[in-house]
């Protein structure tokens, strides 16, 4: 769901993925369209794409979410084709989903195991509560915690006469920082195919592990302030942020490009604030001694599913350009 | 460059404005393409772009910004056709321009006034440090504050030996609450064809001047947490925010739909987080007794600006859908 492209979702299928997981159904129409068959859309069933979501079904075996017995039945009602529902469990984040201890858990299981086409895939969390400058440490305390209320709720659920549902959990930096997946069925790290700034302030990643970079024109120097200004706004980064270690809003650490991609982030600077088109870069001297107008910067983003998704396509470093999910949402 | 729209353009063409203001080349072409012939590019000259000035200046009257002797000398190499060059000025926001001050708006006139196809507009500024909780009393002083700078570098441009320079001003809370624009030669508040959260917290419009809402359906009802969670996140609304009065973060205001558009905003109730897909709303019993998972709502976005570029079209209250600028930026 971050790099939304089937092309780069074909370096991880020659890597032996054989599941791909998607946050719209605008998504996992692209992906149905390129090949793939296993697919789940992460988001909670919106009943009022059930249409859409019978089409889908038709065509490849789809996972949806649900957290409520209204949602199913609508679903059980709306779709003609074998659909597999994953039960939502909130370990804490507090966004969607049920607590492994709610009793509402069993009687939405009860509603998927008495629809004839639904089929109940397993247990789901995406711990989000993990985005935050944890540490390794607590970032490992957080996914053992978030598996653990995972298996207590699976637990219940064979209790009351469900067995063998599958594990699925999600978040990037856990997933990042765990050596061993022991007890669960199937990881969904998504933005890792990119990572970002975000992901490396919480410890999920390196600063050389981010592989995408807005290429932003300079458009204006201002040394007598310590700034550039950039082509390169709101509506390209899109304007999640991250505060570095020192408090600073930062919407972009910057790197200079190379003949091969880009160099390492240039100390001190940032991206500090964004307005439509304007991204307004702190420069130290270092930056501002290299740069002039006209010349590119490469921007690399607090938060790359956003920035992909603002862009809408890729250029590799190979030149060519690399499509991603068209068209409206 | 809020609306993005040829069709919500004419709306205004027919109340007899004849130049229009965008912040990209690709809004240009597009308002080139629907009959417009005097446009200003309110965004500093993009040097890499010249070829698509150069393109646009043999259709159209166009302006450019421009604030660097650089900027000029590449522009006048870089172009066959006659451009308008309006020099930016900061007046205090301390984005892009110069100060009214600086000796280097002489250098820049100069270069504008040597340059065989390029004409000197004016002068321009967009005081964008209007964006704050200033009241009306506040933004007039600022609004007062900016002309009285602009009218003091055309002074200085006079003197030099350029005279009848026409000043432009642009802030859509300054423009919105000044009854007198007597010495100044066209405003353009961008945002005002919508308005939104911000510029009703600021003071520039009343809540029912809001002219756009996305509709967002409910995915999931979290009655005990006094939550709804929406399909409606970063990548629909963006992710600007506001801060209420009472120090709440804000990335839309929620209003119920009605036969003919949406009602007023529910007192309480606000998208207080997004993610990729979702929006997380604060919701009061006087909400949640009122709306159920299927259900849409009505976000009055905390930036118009961005929400109309997320989505890329619009649906009009009569059924119509009314297209914007397409395709890749």
């Amino acid at each position: 769901k971050t790099p939304q492209s089937a092309e780069v979702a074909g370096w991880f299928r020659e890597a032996a993925v054989k599941a791909i997981t998607v946050s719209s159904l605008g998504m996992a129409r692209h992906f149905a369209g390129a090949g793939w068959d296993d697919i789940t859309v992460a988001f909670p069933l919106n009943v009022r794409e059930l249409d859409a979501v019978d089409a889908l079904t038709g065509q490849v075996q789809l996972g949806v979410l649900a957290e409520s017995v209204e949602s199913v039945r609508r679903l059980a009602a709306g779709t003609a084709h074998p659909v597999r529902v994953w039960l939502k469990v909130d370990t804490g984040y507090g966004r969607t989903g049920l607590a492994w201890d709610d009793p509402a858990l069993e009687a939405v299981a009860e509603v998927v195991a008495g629809a004839p086409r639904l089929a109940l895939a397993g247990l789901l969390t995406h711990a989000g509560h993990s985005y935050g400058p944890h540490g390794r440490d607590g970032l490992l305390e957080l996914y053992r915690a978030s598996v653990d209320q995972l298996t207590r709720a699976r637990r219940r659920l064979e209790r009351a006469g469900h067995p063998g549902l599958a594990l699925s959990v999600g978040d990037t930096p856990g997933c990042s920082v765990v050596d061993d997946f022991l007890g669960v069925d199937e990881v969904r790290p998504g933005n890792f195919a990119f990572y970002d700034v975000q992901q490396w302030r919480f410890g999920a990643c390196r600063e050389a592990d981010i592989a995408v970079a807005l290429a932003a024109p300079v458009v204006a120097a201002h040394p007598q302030r310590g700034e550039l200004v950039v082509y390169g706004g709101a509506v390209h980064l899109s304007k999640d942020a991250v505060t570095l270690e020192d408090g600073a809003t930062c919407f972009g650490l910057v790197a200079l490009p190379t003949a091969s991609g880009w160099g390492p982030a240039v100390p001190g600077a940032r991206v500090r604030a964004l307005s439509q088109e304007h991204g307004v870069i702190t420069a130290p001297p270092e930056l501002l001694g290299r740069v002039r107008v006209g010349d590119l910067v490469c921007v690399l983003p607090a938060h790359s599913c956003l920035t992909a998704q603002a862009m809408g396509g890729y250029l590799a470093l190979d030149g060519h350009r690399i499509a991603m999910v068209g068209g409206a949402v």
